[in-house]
């Protein structure tokens, strides 16, 4: 139901006044959702690496303080704006920083599931108008955040980036659905279509090259190579499906795609590259064997361009890639968060920490220090923060 | 069944002594076939693209002289090596570049039609043990030409590189079917899997390119855009099914991919390259619409490498490529045949000459000057040599 009214008080957010700086937190003003918008009182959210490159974004186009990131949370919906008919008051559901209109040609279309209606939002407002939902005691504007903006009690999301989920699932757990490890997991699953008894490189294990793993193992690849430079990452990568790993440091003269060549008599079958370097995105496209495919899920961010060899190519290999592992979020998340209620996806793993949104900082530290995976941020004080 | 004697007096082969210069026809000696090989009487053959390349490369490790070219052709079983039991005296066969062994892990798999067995061979011998089966008539080696050269009245090709075909089918037929159009129309249909309804975008409208096109039509696409520099071909490619022109240098200052979105709301659904530019592969990418996909079918000679965007490519655009239309010639060249004869695929277009063996060289220069798409040279003289 509509309510134009603001039934909350002076929510807080974690600000980002300067780039690279700490978040601070503030009492903020958040404006009542418009028409086709929600308004959603967030209960936990996560740290991804994209909230760091754009926090550490100190010039350029895409430069945008102060701002509100976050973009992988669970929450309620406090009210909708008008036209709003497909969630309601008191629905759990989790804000998706790629749209899922429904209604134009990639929504309906099985081949691409970038919305053609509201792609992809690097800019600071929201999808329909480019104007902010948000302001600080002071009046001044503060910039949304791939049109969710989840560090913040209250947030305004477009409805076509809103999906509504199960309210068997615990909200952590939801929380990590909407967004990294549903990017993996889908990227393995659903995207690359891995088979049964294939092999699989991944290189960069983070949460999302973890998740990929995770996707790999749920599809019963005979053989999951991680490669990256923390050799404890292997450890990590077991409960994923992990059977092998590569630290680039001690392979010496050889290459990437030269040990995994060796390693699978002429290269893996499906290889991901989960990092965002165009150099490694040549690594992974080398370390497919001829059929193969390599999926690219990194976001290049220094422009810088991807070099393969035409001849390669025509050795019948391909290369493609995906925001959001390819998936169509309104669609494809419940089936997720079904195989996590029937014990088939690790969602555990990944949480290595918990905090109080107070500490919110602590999160960019233990993320940049390599030490979680992800770092569940409770809206309200929780007692047994990590 | 095996027969070891040499049944054949002095048949001639249209040698090529050097790079450029035109072919010499010559007799020459031709050993019997050994284990796994046949001898093939050529009935008539035809002149491609690569046969020109190769022709003309003066020097480097892929030249060699002298050497007899030529590997789109149709023939007859004359006598068979031990262990042959495919094929047999009489049946009618083409010759084909592409090896399809049957039991290596790529001809076992749906993935890859590479067989990893007998990779295409750059070189000049045959498969098995990389010598050669002809000698002039001073005793010198003539090297082979992709496990083919059939420009020779007869020539040995292991079985791996045999395909045995229905006898219904006309043989100047069955010959186009042996390379180039069997690439273009292969890579539509089976490789790419155009669907009904789709836009495609053809970059280069050789007889691969307008093949590309035919299987298009077949697949029912709803336009098909053809880019190349010749104006001509538009004419020519109506038949195929060209529904579209884009002449690259009329374009003004507009790339050829921004002509390409503007005609089809944000990019084709599928672009093909048969050129073997590295830049116009690019072109392609470019041109292909979010989630699309573009196929590499051109041999880039130049080492140049392709360079795109990944940023594109995280749009859900895919690269890919094959050599002979990612098809397993022993599988999938009989239904190809079966939709000739079935009225449904169009292989009299691209017949646009023919010729006596004796006057080859005339097919060359036809080639050369965009006047052919396919020039049928018949081994036996025939008397309406157009």
């Amino acid at each position: 139901m509509f309510s134009g009214a603001v039934i909350y008080d002076s929510p807080t957010a974690a600000i980002a006044r300067k780039a690279g700086e700490p978040l601070v937190i503030e009492e903020i003003e958040v404006a009542p959702p418009k028409a086709s918008e929600v308004l959603i009182k967030i209960l936990c959210t996560s740290l991804c690496h994209s909230d760091v490159t754009f926090w550490k974004m100190a010039a350029g186009p895409l430069s945008f303080f102060p701002r509100i990131f976050g973009h992988e949370a669970a929450g309620v919906v406090e009210s909708v704006g008008e036209n709003v008919e497909e969630v309601k008051a008191g629905d759990l559901v989790l804000p998706i920083f790629q749209s899922n209109c429904g209604e134009c040609r990639d929504c309906k279309s099985k081949k691409s599931n970038a919305c053609s209606k509201f792609p992809v939002r690097f800019y600071g407002g929201m999808p329909i108008d480019g104007s902010s939902r948000f302001t600080d005691m002071n009046g001044q504007i503060l910039h949304h955040f791939f049109s969710v903006s989840s560090f913040s009690e209250y947030t305004v999301v477009d409805m076509s980036h809103v999906v509504k989920i199960s309210l068997e699932i615990p909200v952590d757990k939801a929380c990590l659905l909407s967004c990294g490890v549903t990017t993996g997991v889908g990227a393995a699953c659903k995207f690359a279509q891995v088979e049964e008894g294939s092999t699989v490189a991944i290189l960069g294990l983070g949460a999302v090259g973890l998740a990929v793993a995770e996707g790999a193992r749920i599809c019963r690849a005979s053989r999951i190579i991680g490669v990256d430079l923390n050799p404890e990452k292997f450890e990590i990568g077991k409960q994923f499906g992990i059977t092998d790993f590569i630290n680039p440091t001690t392979c010496g003269e050889k290459s990437i795609s030269q040990v995994i060549e060796e390693m699978t008599d002429g290269g893996a079958d499906y290889c991901f590259e989960c990092i965002g370097l165009a150099s490694l995105m040549a690594d992974a496209f080398n370390s497919s064997r001829q059929g193969g495919k390599t999926v690219v899920l990194g976001v290049e961010m220094h422009g810088s361009p991807l070099s393969i060899s035409p001849y390669e190519i025509l050795r019948g290999r391909t290369i493609t890639g995906c925001l959001f592992g390819g998936l169509k979020p309104k669609s494809d998340i419940s089936s997720f968060a079904q195989m996590y209620l029937d014990h088939e996806l690790n969602l555990n793993g990944f949480i290595t920490h918990e905090l109080n949104f107070k500490d919110i900082n602590r999160a960019f530290d233990l993320l940049l220090q390599g030490k979680s995976l992800r770092c569940i941020i409770w809206m309200d004080n929780i007692e047994n923060g990590k």
